[in-house]
């Protein structure tokens, strides 16, 4: 490293782990990604699992760590309490707990939660929420973060009014792999293409008000009458459920739209995002969890921050 | 056996094998139901399972037998071409397909196969239709059939005109099993129950027109902030699919409803059908399929029916 280590910050989630040293200016030093996530690191140890990766990547002692994600749930390494909606997104980084009994100075950041008719909760989106906000100076609009369990989060005044989730990369993982539709898809299931005209074809089909579920089998009919392709197989169904997320999204909120993604998930929700006719911005989703780390680390720990 | 043996029957899937040994009346004379499905099948050979549960019956050496459902696809015993749609029922006993190379008179009934902007199939629900539209002597109307894989069917002039497939059984047991939702579910899959509140309030969501794909990590939310339980849990996936399902079919098909299901899913399916304010008859499900194999037997193997 050449310049001096900060913070660092880690993004701890149900199936990866990721981690960066940051100088006071939030310039990464160093980054380790790996697949330790809860269920690994549960039975390892939390606290010998980040020092492991700190000390792989030369982290001196003294070195504070912000973190979010599933490690703060009540299956993670210390439970952080939700922050309710509507929030101001300084409750969030407020709400960091310390984790005691070690010698590092480790924080877990909260994750919000809506209460009422449409009870709904996240952890790690908060941070990239955070991040994306600050990186475009956001105070009103929509803000989109695809994913396992995509989160849809109406900003207002600055804080987060209220939000949703889509279910969407999960339900594609499980259809493309444990379905009926595996024998359409096989092994093309990460083939999805915003280019392919399965997927804008399923696309305009949610957008028209056309239900999903219904049409889901019609992949593997396609396959069986008319020798549909995997990677068309998988095009259509990512284009029938992110349309359905998007058609879904599109009825309930209003605003400017800010994308928060990365590689093929923001090629495929750009793509539907256009066909929706919705304009957005996009912000790329890895930068904005580790400035929304990086802003909570410099809240927390002001004096090693990029003023000191 | 108090009376003669005629035929017999077999439902055989993917997952589950049924026979019957009935008279020429079609009264059940014996029946046998095992998980002899396609993949243990093939690995064991399919005359041979058969013949297994033929013996295990008591049936003579020459009895006929007529089989509907997936031993009848490319991963069955034999293929047996699918008959278009529109189609006469007729066109389904006439286009079934004989065991060659075997002592007994064994065939196996085509399946159903829509071309065109909606590609679709189905293989073994024909013959529960058959029976259905028999049974109540249909010619106009819908025709539901839920399952794994439901099937609405549209009949006109005693033909089927049309169909859809919902994903619906197949996608309650991966989102239940498989899915986030596991964890409140848990061991209550089973225990979904049209009488449980969340059912009902679930199955009003959707039927005004709300996309279930933002619905489902609702559950999730519920139980981690409200203390949802498993059965309500499990009621309200159940309610947020079967619900999708009819709103989806409500708006595409109108016309007096036959609905052919038995048990829970009569239940579950009639409440849905009457909070959507649709008119239904009820026809038991293995009723339906044991009628329209006994009507495909008797067009078959003349001499041996009714009038024999």
């Amino acid at each position: 490293m050449t310049s001096t280590p900060c913070y660092a910050l880690s993004d701890w989630g149900t199936s990866r782990f990721r981690l960066w040293i940051v100088d006071n200016e939030g310039r990464v030093l160093a980054e380790k990604r790996s697949d330790d996530g809860l269920d690994t690191s549960r039975s390892r140890g939390f606290a010998l699992t980040l020092e492991g990766h700190l000390a792989g990547l030369g982290a001196p002692a003294g070195l504070p760590v912000i973190i979010c994600g599933m490690a703060g749930s009540r299956q993670g390494w210390i439970e952080a309490n939700y922050v309710p909606v509507p929030a101001d997104l300084s409750a969030i980084l407020s709400g960091a707990v310390k984790i005691q009994g070690i010698d590092r100075d480790v924080r877990i950041i909260p994750g919000l939660a809506q209460s009422g008719t449409s009870p709904n909760v996240m952890r790690g989106e908060e941070t990239q929420l955070l991040g994306a906000i600050l990186d475009r100076n956001l105070s009103n609009g929509i803000i989109a973060m695809p994913g396992t369990h995509s989160k849809w989060v109406e900003l207002e005044h600055g804080r987060a009014k209220s939000f949703s989730t889509y279910l969407t990369g999960e339900l594609y993982a499980l259809l493309a792999s444990q379905s009926i539709l595996r024998h359409s898809i096989g092994d093309a299931a990460a083939s999805a293409s915003p280019d392919h005209p399965q997927f804008t074809a399923a696309l305009e089909l949610m957008l028209s008000g056309e239900r999903m579920l219904g049409e889901l089998f019609g992949i593997r009919a396609a396959m069986l009458l008319d020798n549909l392709q995997p990677e068309g197989a998988a095009s259509r169904l990512s284009g029938l459920l992110i349309g359905a997320e998007v058609a879904a999204a599109k009825v309930k909120l209003s605003g400017k739209v800010t994308l928060v993604a990365s590689d093929a998930m923001a090629a495929l929700y750009g793509k539907a995002l256009r066909v929706a006719g919705l304009e957005f911005d996009l912000v790329d989703a890895d930068e904005a969890v580790r400035k929304g780390l990086f802003v909570a680390a410099c809240g927390i720990w002001p004096a090693r921050g990029p003023s000191a």
